[in-house]
């Protein structure tokens, strides 16, 4: 199975990129003075649109709104806020998120059920909702093809990186593009912090197969810098496909669903590499590849499993060669192999073969280590499945943000 | 269900506080220049055994060594290093683990069958036989009624403080005593790292007996700082009780059982905490109580999920009230509750309830969050099961300690 990495234009811009999308992203001073805090996208006309969204028991009120929205498989217009998450907040936050898309839904002219909600920040503080209301306001009158750049820093939070990608393909003959825009879940430990993305296309797909396509594609990028399960209350993943490209409409049965897939992936993997590297206080990036499994998903879960690890990422951040950490996060992911069969490498450098530490060269473990990407393979030797995971080091920066995130 | 933690006759000392119990520590130059780094533990007689290890795929040699010698559920001495785990070590830390419990078995008299094994430390490196060796000769020579406190400094390796306890009790008339003594996983993610205890009684009692009340306290104690499944290559708990109280023996069906399950719940709950409290970095300690819960394994898993959120013990030791990560880790615990019921306390001031957030004294919730010890408090309001755990905060040290752990 291809991770989705290789031999595709990247089309420049993120979002905007595909025809028939504006966006726009304005200051409403809900986060940070002067700080882009609104996003919003539209698309020309009513798309079909596919969502995934945090299992979490508590699920925002945005995540609730938008789940009712998505539940007719359209959408024409998307609404952000950063800066307060809009969770915990009971039946107020309910009323807030829904005051988000009717207001958009009006200034737009469009109906309010085309209009997905998002929000991202602190838990449990009320709404904010005249400068929201005003934000959304200036976000309608600044739309334009120029504007994803502006609405993929108004979504950021502790990123410190906005992350936007593109890609042109074409479909039967026609050009397609897909774009996308992501918050980093900003932070170490992937699993416990609000990861937003919004992906647009203007190829024609049915609804089954965007929805077959999104999910797919998700597993092996989003859901490889986090854990399934461990979401936070506002997680989010949408994308609007209008057909202004004017392809054949794709199905799950045509040949160009495979095509579909393959750039929808790539755009995601790279939303979701961006998203590892721009963890919060990391300093280095790691790319964790198992092989060699016995299936797919348990080559994806042991990957994540030893990518979240906070001793391997301690490990990392020292640049110390401390591999008998990542046997152990791989010991304990809960996916059963042989233990004496599994080989190690950091970057070229093969450390334990058959389950048994090597002597191995210090000093080519310490060049690999410093290095600002390290690459982490684990080989289970026992079958020919492959996962990949990604994610960075914890630092002290990580604990210096998180010990003062709301204050 | 008692917590264990209340109404004990606290006894000076540790594992060499029952009867018929020498022990010693030692320095052998394994772990650092001076420091004690191998124990050994020696009951008169052969005791009633039971051992609890390590689930991680990859077990240290120890650990097989020291399941295959407690098969029988008989010991009648522990031998332990501190400074090398003894894991990924192949066929010659097999023979090395042996090697421990052969020389250990004939100096003091004893059939190697009645050894068990432990190491702690780096994982994947050769052990260094000839001081291990020596060390256990040192060992032998200095076991003594009064070694018990040096033993539990030669288990150490992050841990800052050795960690004992010991309580006296009654059983049908007889004075009973209980001693233990842990090595702290030594870390703020205890689901990582290596947690040993070893406890010791002069109890009589049957082996059926003896296994499940450790696994009972097992449960409530250390497996409420380390979650169950991420476990250590290394993780060992046994219990050794040689009968010199000369009670009737207890057994499953005997009125003494539920007396001798508290105390023993009473040592491993004190070891627990003090392993929390000596996380390593850790400025602060946490103790997580969810109540109203279904069922006590869900209150359990809840206030384990929550001690070992990385974002809730970043904000501890920031000192920030961000009760929202503590809803959030809740969320994603795995266990069902309806969100829209909870109520959460900082100390005891109410933060939030029926899902949503209170406006509360800031003020107030800094006094609460300056303390050293702070107490989280999670109300489900659906069921009367309760559950516990015990985490500390995560600290620049933490990464700082981590980040060089080999070197």
């Amino acid at each position: 199975m291809s991770q989705g990495n290789e031999g595709w234009a990247t089309a420049p811009g993120g979002i905007t990129a595909p025809q028939g999308f504006k966006a726009a992203g304005v200051a409403a001073q809900v986060r940070k003075k002067g700080c882009r805090d609104v996003a919003l996208i539209c698309s020309e006309t009513p798309a079909v649109a596919a969502g995934l969204f945090t299992r979490n028991l508590f699920k925002a009120a945005p995540v609730l709104v938008s789940q009712e929205h998505l539940a007719d498989g359209r959408a024409q217009a998307v609404v952000v806020n950063s800066g307060i998450a809009n969770a915990c907040t009971g039946a107020q936050g309910m009323a807030d998120a829904r005051r988000m898309a009717d207001l958009t839904g009006e200034l737009l002219g469009i109906t309010p059920g085309l209009v997905v909600v998002a929000s991202t920040g602190v838990i449990g503080g009320p709404m904010p909702m005249d400068k929201i209301e005003a934000g959304i306001r200036d976000a309608v009158a600044a739309l334009s093809r120029q504007g994803g750049g502006a609405a993929a820093e108004a979504i950021m939070t502790t990123d410190t990186t906005p992350k936007e990608c593109a890609v042109k393909f074409s479909l039967g003959g026609k050009d397609v593009v897909i774009g996308g825009m992501a918050k980093g879940s900003g932070m170490i430990h992937p699993n416990l912090a609000t990861m937003l993305s919004f992906l647009t296309t203007d190829a024609a797909i049915e609804r089954a197969a965007l929805d077959a396509a999104l999910r797919y594609a998700a597993d092996r990028s989003y859901n490889a810098v986090t854990i399934d399960g461990d979401t936070s209350t506002n997680d989010t993943v949408v994308i609007l496909a209008n057909g202004l490209a004017g392809n054949e409409p794709v199905t799950l049965e045509s040949p160009d669903y495979a095509i579909f897939l393959d750039a929808l992936l790539y755009v995601c993997v790279e939303l979701a590499k961006m998203i590892a590297r721009d963890g919060e206080g990391a300093t280095k990036y790691m790319e964790v590849r198992v092989r060699g499994a016995s299936s797919e998903e348990g080559a994806r879960q042991i990957a994540r499993t030893i990518a979240c690890s906070n001793l391997v990422k301690s490990a990392l951040f020292g640049e110390d060669a401390n591999w008998g950490r990542i046997v152990t996060a791989a010991g304990y992911a809960g996916v059963p192999f042989d233990p004496d069969k599994v080989s190690i490498w950091l970057g070229d450098l093969l450390v334990a073969a058959e389950g048994t530490g090597l002597v191995f060269d210090e000093e080519r473990a310490k060049e690999i280590l410093e290095g600002r990407e390290v690459a982490v393979t684990v080989d289970l030797n026992q079958g020919d499945a492959d996962g990949v995971a990604w994610g960075c080091d914890l630092s002290y920066d990580y604990v210096r943000i998180n010990g003062s995130y709301r204050t």
